[in-house]
């Protein structure tokens, strides 16, 4: 039996999606934050989108950088990804304070998170406001990933990583390996 | 170690994520398609974002509905989900012939799916081209959800309903509620 709401708080029922750590280089400030909403936008060129509010000081990071990383965590990042969203980068150097590892990009002058099983190299494309976010759009110029962790038709081995899911408002889950399915329509 | 790439298949790096249904009613014809590229876009109006090829039957649909409806299912719809990606509105009455149990809108003329556990009726706001794809941005006027799914703070309740999760080429997964977890910054 359902019931129709009409009026939300926070608009959390699609949720469970992975969670990115996105950031930039701008001169000299390096700074992450938290990101859950994210999709793939195009499979040719490869675009992928994030929606960052005008508010967080990474806006401002990647409007300058014109380029950005994404970087996803396996759920032993719950602690950082929490803090990473929690906390501004006008307020901290998020990346000294939380001990965060970077790795430098191969073609952006934008770090990369070692922590990440798997993270994209954006070149910044459009900018795109939609309420009270903006679509950042990327083109994925270069994706790192750790060893074993995708097979040859790039999909994830649940066996050897467990994502970091986010169910919104600071709770987070990861999947079950056992219930791994390949379903044919047929 | 990591490896770096500059050419992709797929692009199935960042799942997994939910599966939508997505659908509407356009004169006579209803139909849905499975969606696994979607995000929230905004708060304030709430704007929820799905990906669709210019390919697929149900561009054409939702673009003369001006409307459609977001419907996710549980784990137990890994089949439904399966066929409604792999086959076409074009070739089959995919709601006649899988069997799929609609519900009225509340507000739309358009269907819901009655086994989702949660789903949105959207009025169209825009349709955005990206690359290969293009975005439908739809305002959520209602959202439908199966009882005790979610907590009064619209968290997803993980010993209640396992979402059904995309993993890429036609495998699936889903949550493990064991690991749900809460997570402050310090």
């Amino acid at each position: 039996m359902k019931s129709a709401k009409t009026h939300f708080k926070k608009f959390q029922y699609f949720y469970p999606y992975t969670v990115a750590l996105v950031g930039a280089r701008a001169g000299k400030r390096v700074n992450f934050m938290s990101c859950a909403w994210h999709t793939a936008l195009s499979f040719e060129p490869p675009l992928f989108g994030i929606l960052v509010s005008k508010k967080r000081y990474t806006h401002g990071i990647i409007t300058e950088a014109r380029e950005f990383t994404v970087n996803f965590l396996s759920f032993d990042g719950i602690k950082l990804s929490a803090q990473m969203g929690r906390k501004s980068g006008r307020d901290i150097d998020k990346v000294k304070e939380l001990g965060v590892r970077l790795r430098p990009g191969k073609v952006l002058k934008s770090p990369l998170i070692e922590e990440a099983y798997v993270a994209f190299e954006c070149r910044l494309a459009e900018i795109r406001p939609f309420g009270d976010h903006d679509l950042f759009v990327g083109e994925v110029l270069v994706v790192h990933e750790e060893a074993h962790t995708f097979n040859s038709d790039e999909i994830l081995n649940p066996m050897k990583v467990r994502p970091l899911l986010y169910l919104g408002s600071d709770f987070y889950i990861t999947i079950d390996p056992d219930t791994f399915k390949h379903v044919l329509p047929d």
